[in-house]
């Protein structure tokens, strides 16, 4: 039996599963097959590429239902991305790392609903009296960009603090069943999956970054500010980008204030070894789940397993709680 | 129902709770109340006190069941130790960091069971060489020492590794039954607890300690060796101890080898205000927890509450997943 919960619900979806707004590696395509499993599929907005956006906007217009995510720092940058965004009738829009207030209002006069992924407490009473009808409590486990809390701390924490007034997706190291029915137990309405669904199909990444993904193990990941000083990105504290380690970010860690100093020159380095799909120099972002992924299935395939597991899981079949009297 | 698993039927409790062997904190009172509650207390053995092991061990001899925990590298330097544990007859002898090779055959040839403590795989696989009975996988979110890997992320890890041959506790940031109930999912078979039990009527601490624990929230913890220096104690690494913050942490965290070159005269600094009771240097080893710690109730108390609430998610009885189809 389907899992039923005020996400759910909320978003008229099967599964209680959300695939992340991977910048550039959630592209229309990914976000359909997620939504098309019964999942929820959401465009990552990425970082201001205009012609990009208005590109896989146009594609999923009239498609439903789906999600397009923003950085909010970034689309502050850029605040008329927003209109390319409510243009293909997104059922939500998803803003991370930043301020939502200034964006809810023509968010939801738009008629999606809006949701934002949150680090702290703070965070999260910051986007409720935006008027978010979703939060997503994120774990430092993520691949991408975070902060320091875990996942299994801040998710209870912003459930008590939320206090079932809106629904309460959790982030951060959820790959399979086991992951999405734990979240449950401890008060989410459904999950957020990134890493998973990089490492699928459709995601729209190189075959050798996905490969890094699916061979690496849950030591492989590091977080830190080496892959954004290297493209001269510099976010705002407290958020620091987790990604698998290699040679260039060995190189660079503990000698981040050199980095800084020698940008230009990096930036041209790491740029041109992104371009090169080098990803001993470029970053291949990632989270700590990478030890649960050992293949590359279609999308569909990762959305029915995660559900099916968790059914399971839920309903006491599976040996783990075979035994449950 | 309580909740059976291989845990529980391994150790002949009736729920899958056990309490940390928190140094001098869990001591034969906090142990007695846990077990009498129906979970398992495990007593500290601390750092080589031998005369107040001896009176600790002489008081629960007779009584069941019970475990006495050691510091592995710390138990390695007095082995002799083990032999005051023993004669006082526990079920189960728990070793964490650290080798637990050499004490293997005696602590199996006595009868207990072999309990390990284990924050990777490499550490679990010399664990079962050893021929550990029962595994604890313990993340980054404990109070006191630990290593990086987060509770979410090394559960099922662990759990993946061990494939059924012993059963899985899972240890680190777990307070209430929605920890319980979730580590179940992730397979676990039952949870270690440290922070909420120091918050007890029972465990062996000053009221004040109790009390920081009880008024913090899980912004104020840290993860570092500064406690650790300050007492000279030179902890292998990948073990770091997690405290909550205070003056003196703040003051000396990024100068840590300053600190280890004053080392004599911190040392005394910080055993008078230990002995004091002043908090503000002192360190108070407290775990992500404690943001969901809000009184200092009798330990049976905990034991239930935790158990009950678990026992209600994982029936399904509960409002978070009342709406499972
Ligand atoms: C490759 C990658 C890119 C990401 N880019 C974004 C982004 O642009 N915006 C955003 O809100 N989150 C981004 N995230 C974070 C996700 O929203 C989400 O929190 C995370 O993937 C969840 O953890 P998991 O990776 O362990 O599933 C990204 C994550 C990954 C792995
Ligand atoms: C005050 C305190 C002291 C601890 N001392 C020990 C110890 O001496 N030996 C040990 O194996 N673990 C020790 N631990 C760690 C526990 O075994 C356990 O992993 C941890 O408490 C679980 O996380 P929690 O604190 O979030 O419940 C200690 C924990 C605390 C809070």
């Amino acid at each position: 039996m389907p899992i039923t919960t005020p996400l759910t619900e909320l978003l008229g979806i099967r599964h209680p599963i959300l695939s992340a707004p991977m910048d550039t590696i959630a592209g229309c395509r990914l976000t359909r097959a997620v939504s098309e499993a019964g999942g929820f599929g959401i465009l990552g907005g990425g970082y201001g590429d205009r012609a990009r956006l208005q590109a896989e906007a146009a594609e999923l217009k009239g498609f439903a239902p789906f999600g397009i995510g923003f950085i909010t720092w970034s689309l502050a940058k850029q605040p008329d991305l927003l209109d390319i965004a409510l243009d293909a009738s997104p059922q939500v829009v998803m803003l991370s790392f930043g301020d939502p207030a200034p964006f809810a209002p023509q968010i939801k006069a738009s008629g999606a609903r809006l949701m934002c992924q949150v680090q702290s407490e703070d965070m999260a009473k910051q986007a409720l009296d935006a008027g978010a009808e979703i939060l997503i409590a994120q774990g430092t486990e993520a691949g991408g960009h975070g902060a320091s809390r875990t996942t299994v701390d801040i998710v209870p924490a912003i459930v008590d603090l939320v206090a079932g007034r809106v629904p309460v997706v959790a982030a951060g190291g959820i790959a399979d069943g086991r992951g999405l029915a734990a979240m449950m137990m401890l008060g989410a309405s459904g999950v957020l999956v990134g890493t998973r669904f990089y490492a699928s199909v459709e995601a729209n990444a190189a075959a050798d970054a996905k490969e890094r993904i699916r061979t690496a193990d849950a030591n492989d990941t590091v977080r830190g500010v080496v892959p954004d000083w290297s493209r001269k990105l510099f976010w705002p504290a407290p958020f620091t980008a987790r990604t698998l380690v290699n040679g260039f970010i060995k190189s660079w860690t503990g000698r981040e204030i050199e980095l800084m100093q020698r940008a230009d020159d990096v930036a041209k380095e790491y740029a041109a070894a992104k371009m090169a799909g080098d990803f001993e120099i470029a970053a291949v972002f990632a989270g700590e789940a990478v030890g649960l992924i050992h293949d590359i299935p279609p999308a569909a395939e990762i959305v029915v397993r995660i559900a099916t597991e968790a059914e399971q899981l839920l309903a006491g079949r599976r040996n783990s709680i075979a035994s449950l009297a």
